[in-house]
């Protein structure tokens, strides 16, 4: 038995598929105008995103098995981890290549990982806290020592290419513009000797009782083939009275847990379901002193990735006393979640 | 830290939707004649099937969180166990009613449980055993005190109601007659005196390194609609070959792991695939003596539901000293998953 709060994070690894796509290319596309693109500007603000699928041809370039693959291999080179030593895979996603095999261990197979165990989590936004938290709690039991942690999101069978965005009311319009595609990886470890970065504490509470969900992602089989309109579904007002609340609950019930103060912290990961949202959170947090560490506006929000995105931008960059907060929020059914790093 | 040995098992329930549907219904319904219904019997053994959706109209009559809920009350009532005193859901299905909201939450929030964690599983028939171990996993670390469990699959989106059977190729027109609809759940405690089923052993292992998957399950959105016989795929060559050899590797592991002799065992709650599968394993596993433990033949194959079936016709069935031993495998990735149990 391993004490949860010396967990190390050894390393984190993230992948992207093709080009950037910016909202210029992205608005020749689908034949939209120079005033769409201020309406993003305004409302969204993400300023470009990354797809599985090529725009022009309609092919798809990557599964969520191949970026996993990729962000999985950076991750375990990162630590000089070896693959053979992985004794616990937790992938996150809402997206799944398939419903079975479960992608996770299609990953595990293309890394030469087997003969251990594998869980995959059905998750929206709080999945990467969700998944780096399950593998916390399983490595401090000492079954295991060594886990690989991955998140990510491919949201090609719902990017339908031909759609007349003219057509399209601005509530389901933000669906072409907030999301991206992507996947990240982590290596963590039960063993304290093995990293300097302590996994100081995580927690995922579930807080839908008795609202409805503010995100709804349907899938289809082929006996009950999609209708209009019914794929996705985000309530944004409810979105944005809320998720700035819930981080703000998230970074006391952290801090408090840790008796850490806030000018403690030297960096912030702040939610980043889109470029506007993430900055009325971080006004309400009014988290002085810490570095704001972001990624959706170069990303899109590619749900299960973000927050391997925000830590592969910062994990290198930590000195000795340094500490961190993350925070996501799932609006699908309302999670809170949120995460502590300490650098020794 | 509780030792995941002293676990206990305290509950189960199950659900199912709709009435039996017989050989006889399901042949009516797709027009087949009566060497079908022989195929059925020689091949499949499968004699009825519950099925969410009304083979006349075609209406869905049951999501997979209504059955999950239905399911989890009957465990919660059985053990006398409040709603407010779980701190923990753990659900596994290869079918969620939706990507996002997960499942699990929806449940969990029908059941008037709030403020926990939560976990939805991506897993094939594996997934009972993924749950019931994760959660006792869990419990072992001392954080979660009472686990909320459940399985389930619900086929519909998948059970193509107009389909033409006499052009369908056997390899898919299994799929008509071996899957059925269904949920289960058990209520899981950390405290030794919560009940007298301890929860001695569990494990889950991918063993799917460099093998093609022996089962696929797609899901497709807006933008990818369902092409032509492409949703379902079974490799039961790979699994007639493949799972009574893994069941026996599982059988022999888990008795080896508590120092067990066959001979001790009092109940084998063998793999559920079909009734001719079952025998097939059965037969190669050899346990005598001990009461072998089906449902399959009245369930159809559930997924994730099979295992709590079982453990619903024997938990108060067990008499002081009874031991037991559950064996799953999930050909999807093909992993090997078991369970031991023993009545104090």
């Amino acid at each position: 038995m391993t004490n949860p709060a010396e967990i190390r994070l050894l390393s984190v690894g993230t992948a992207l598929p093709g080009p950037p796509i910016d909202n210029v290319a992205l608005g020749r596309h689908f034949r939209m105008d120079a005033l769409w693109q201020q309406w993003i500007d305004a409302f969204i603000g993400t300023r470009q995103r990354h797809l599985a699928v090529d725009l022009d041809t309609g092919e798809q370039r990557a599964t969520l098995a191949a970026l996993g693959v990729e962000a999985a291999r950076k991750a375990l080179a990162a630590s000089g981890t070896d693959p053979r030593d992985i004794d616990l895979v937790v992938l996150g996603t809402a997206t799944p290549d398939a419903l079975m095999p479960a992608t996770v261990n299609v990953i595990a197979d293309e890394l030469g990982i087997d003969g251990i165990t594998t869980y995959q989590l059905q998750s929206g936004c709080s999945g990467a806290v969700q998944a780096l938290d399950l593998a916390r709690q399983l490595l401090s039991t000492g079954r295991h020592r060594t886990a690989l942690v991955i998140g990510g999101d491919v949201i090609v069978k719902h990017y339908v290419l031909d759609a007349d965005l003219r057509k399209v009311p601005p509530a389901e319009l933000v669906n072409f513009v907030l999301f991206g595609d992507g996947a990240g990886a982590a290596v963590l470890s039960a063993d304290p000797e093995a990293g300097d970065t302590a996994f100081r504490s995580a927690f995922v509470q579930l807080v839908g009782k008795g609202r409805p969900p503010g995100q709804v992602l349907e899938w289809f089989g082929p006996a009950r083939p999609p209708g209009p309109d019914i794929a996705a579904h985000e309530d944004y007002k409810a979105i944005e009275e809320s998720v700035p609340v819930l981080a703000e609950e998230i970074l006391r019930e952290i801090l408090d847990g840790l008796d850490w103060k806030q000018d403690d912290l030297d960096y912030l990961l702040p939610p980043q379901l889109s470029v506007r949202m993430t900055d009325k959170i971080t006004r309400r947090l009014g988290v002085t002193g810490a570095r704001e560490i972001n990624c959706v506006g170069e990303t899109g929000n590619n749900g299960n990735a973000l927050v391997f995105f925000q830590l592969d931008q910062v994990l290198n960059r930590l000195v000795p006393g340094d500490r961190l907060v993350g925070i996501a929020v799932e609006s699908s059914k309302w999670i809170k979640s949120g995460f502590a790093l300490e650098k020794l």
